[in-house]
């Protein structure tokens, strides 16, 4: 049972998972190490962010663990504290971007998170949230990658609640959406936020739901990469893998609500923007050549059924 | 005196500036010529944009026109229009941005732009504005340039309004600044909004100040292209004006209210988004080696005085 150190016990499994994940991507990628960077935020807490950097396998990945506490910012006063001058919050999560050198293999993002408002430091906690998703981007399409991805999602969700992958995907779906562009940044995965336990019990489960999503990282990425990273690749399909990073990067900086949450709580920047591309480019209105594998990736990008 | 031609005549001058100036581009580049493409936006008015690419000077560039008009849209409606549900509106204006190839040419940026509601449609005018700006991003230190750049800028503005200089700069400094990086995008120039005419005498006053930034583009910027353009630059270099030109993404994309304003209306993406570079890259957490050119930069972006 999680009782007054379930805080501890959400801390620990995420800088556990961090490390898990790191050892398993450099492993994968065979030449490239991560390099760390703790970093204290002034107003309190503070992360470890790891970045591996020019692998064989991986141009630019971050495996972000972060903790920050403290007063609740202004600016978030307003919308989720009302009145309550003397809110104080925690929140904790690791989030991840890897965005890999083979085009052919996709970018893949993973976050899970923990918030916590308490009516004043050291007080009583008057509000407490789970979320998190994992989602994938490719530059190309790839059926049977999404189909398994997604099947092993419903899979995860599936043991604990049978709504909880419809929902999520849709979720999902909804939020990777670049609006402006009326396309998804990818082929989705699922998404959650606010999961509010009412009790112990449910904490336990939440908790329980959380590390499952974050423990099938590793399986499923390391099968997307050995699927796809000796697939040869020409500059063609390199330009094309920077036109798309360049569109993670309009979604990112315009509607990223968790790169938002940063930018206006003061987190450190560097891990925050550790999310945007090595390298992206924007053509003025570029159009895939017809019947191209790039035409055919923007209809790939749909919110469809994958199971 | 402008009657109730005068919209007609602000959009006039309009079009024959964006003439203007992608002929003399042309000619400065001597190579890459201007594409049109012209646009309709769905709930009324349209465009004309025009686009240079990969030349000989201009990497990117592009001198978009637009005069959109039609019942205020929802999401501004609140904001500026209160309870009024027939408010009609007109905005009309030029954009330029203009990202050179070589990295001592600076990236520049103009926007002139008039803005007119209406009660309703066909009715009675009940607020104006004037506004727009033009600043410089130089990725290199460049005192001469700066100095040049705001003096001229300074004479513009004295032969209209002492004031005007002073006020227009900093509001420059302040709008042009990436607040989640403390820096600024280069060394600004002059921003103004919401210049309210409150007769037909400072209508004409204020329009006639409009056409004295929107001529000033010309010699100004070639002079800035003469001065730089065949310096050498090696990888190095180039290297530094792709991470700068990813900060130039991170604004227009975080912060930039004119490209919101657009992304909001349903305007033109690839007109609204020809301001992103053509390339960019993101270093994690890089700094450029001490004492070197690169390091300096940051420093001289300030808010300084230029005069």
């Amino acid at each position: 049972m999680i009782m007054n150190t379930e805080l501890d016990n959400i801390i620990a499994y995420f800088k556990k998972l961090q490390n898990e994940i790191c050892n398993s991507l450099e492993h994968l990628d065979g030449s490239a190490k991560f390099n760390s960077d703790e970093w204290n935020r002034e107003e309190g807490g503070g992360g470890l962010t790891k970045v591996i950097l020019d692998g064989n396998v991986f141009e630019k990945g971050g495996v972000n663990f972060s903790h920050v506490y403290g007063k609740l910012p202004e600016v978030l006063k307003k919308e989720i504290a009302k009145e309550n001058d003397d809110a104080y919050f925690h929140a904790t999560g690791i989030s991840i971007v890897i965005h890999p050198k083979n085009p052919f293999v996709p970018i893949i993002h993973m976050n899970v998170r923990y918030f916590k408002m308490l009516d004043k430091e050291g007080g009583i906690t008057i509000d407490e949230w789970f979320g998190g998703g994992i989602d994938l981007s490719p530059a190309y399409p790839n059926e049977a990658d999404a189909k398994h991805f997604h099947s092993t999602l419903n899979t995860v969700c599936d043991h604990f609640d049978s709504e909880y992958y419809p929902k999520f995907k849709k979720w999902s779906d909804d939020y990777f959406t670049i609006t402006h562009r009326r396309e998804m940044r990818g082929v989705g995965g699922i998404f959650f936020d606010h999961l509010r336990p009412a009790n112990d019990n449910e904490r336990e489960k939440l908790f329980s739901f959380l590390q499952s999503v974050g423990n099938c990282f590793i399986p499923l990425y390391t099968e997307l990469v050995k699927r796809n990273n000796d697939k040869t690749f020409t500059p063609k399909n390199k330009e094309w893998q920077f036109i798309r990073r360049g569109r993670y990067a309009e979604f990112n900086l315009v509607y990223d609500r968790g790169t938002h949450f940063g930018l206006r709580t003061n987190g450190r920047i560097e891990s925050i923007l550790m999310s945007l591309p090595p390298h992206a480019e924007w053509k003025y209105d570029h159009h895939p050549e017809k019947n191209s594998e790039e035409e055919k990736t923007l209809v790939f990008f749909q919110a469809k059924n994958w199971l």
